[in-house]
């Protein structure tokens, strides 16, 4: 019975999922869903990478919370427009609350749209959104066992990001072992070792966006 | 009619927990429902804590997590009896879980039972699962925001634990802050700031458990 309900909320979500998918295509927009658990730092990346973003590289972000527009406000800040999704409790972002938020987003002037979801290891993994690219970011002071507790995210991500690196001394986290059960999740994905902090191994990350941007908004 | 569903499911989960409760009394057993982001040092909290427990504490461990067993092997090495529970990509223990496990239990031999429930700052907020008492843990690493981006867990836990607060010098993380909105969430809140790395707090917090375990030992 609650299998049924799932498969039914998740059949819903991958027709307004599809409906989004199609949008984006035709607007060129690509749009990528960054997931991690809470404080792993996925608005400081944004706060330090939108502003790398060369000028041909037109971005907007859909911040999705709990409640309160504390990220959304920290994104404004950069420059770039950012609309908040409050869950109300909720622990993920769905197809149908990015839907409804997209007649707030400049459609016409983007072409690339960043979704931070809800802080969260678990529900966000199983929900499309509609998105090209899946992301999900992992702090070295969460430790290097989180993408064998929590497979169904890392095995969905196409790209891995490492971050807080800086504090790579002071904390126990094997990178190899990191390494190793990625690879056994997920041998295609690609990855990136950063630090939001210090802002190193940024420039690599900013530069696979923006050729994931110019290629979708080329017809490459 | 997806209100309502979640309403019979807390409903039904009320119920359970209800009976867990009550065996917990009869049996004078203290349990504790420890819940956090995936990451903030839940187990390692216990590996250092568990065998700072004075002799008359008999303590069992209830270890939640969407797959492995990772965890109850750690807590295992302490000497601490320890059961898995695996949840198959829920982001939650439940009630009916617990009791579920509640047969592979010393329940007569033990007087604290703690319940490392799944590393998440969402969903473990709403399943009452019998316990005494729900202690949340956050670490600095995590950003002094989170009490209010997560306001339920933070507002339902009796007990706050900081943690790594050997790391404050290498992350931006006011404390003052973080106190004032615990203040304000949850003035009545117990809270320790402990590293679970150098073994700092962790007295302290070993000392408040024990005196509760007591106090429901002893009838007090």
């Amino acid at each position: 019975m609650q299998v049924q309900l799932t498969t039914n909320i998740l059949k819903a979500n991958d027709a307004i999922a599809a409906l989004n998918r199609k949008l984006f295509l035709e607007k060129k927009i690509f749009v990528v869903n960054i997931m991690s658990s809470p404080g792993a730092g996925k608005t400081t990346i944004l706060e330090k990478l939108l502003p790398m973003l060369p000028q041909d590289i037109k971005a907007a972000v859909i911040e999705g919370d709990l409640t309160t527009t504390k990220d959304a406000e920290r994104i404004e800040k950069t420059g770039v427009y950012a609309v908040q999704i409050n869950t109300l409790g909720g622990c993920h972002l769905d197809a149908n609350m990015i839907n409804q938020v997209l007649e707030k987003l400049p459609l016409e002037e983007i072409n690339l749209l960043i979704i931070e979801n809800v802080g969260n290891l678990v529900c966000p993994a199983g929900f499309d959104l509609g998105e090209d690219l899946k992301m999900v970011v992992l702090s070295v002071t969460e430790g290097n066992d989180k993408p064998v507790k929590y497979p169904v995210i890392f095995r969905e991500a196409k790209v891995a990001v490492l971050n807080k690196i800086d504090l790579l001394n002071y904390v126990d986290f094997d990178i190899k072992q990191y390494e190793e059960d990625l690879n056994m999740l997920n041998p295609e994905q690609i990855r990136f070792n950063v630090s939001s902090r210090t802002g190193e191994g940024l420039d690599d990350l900013a530069k696979f966006l923006v050729e994931k941007v110019r290629a979708k908004r080329d017809g490459v």
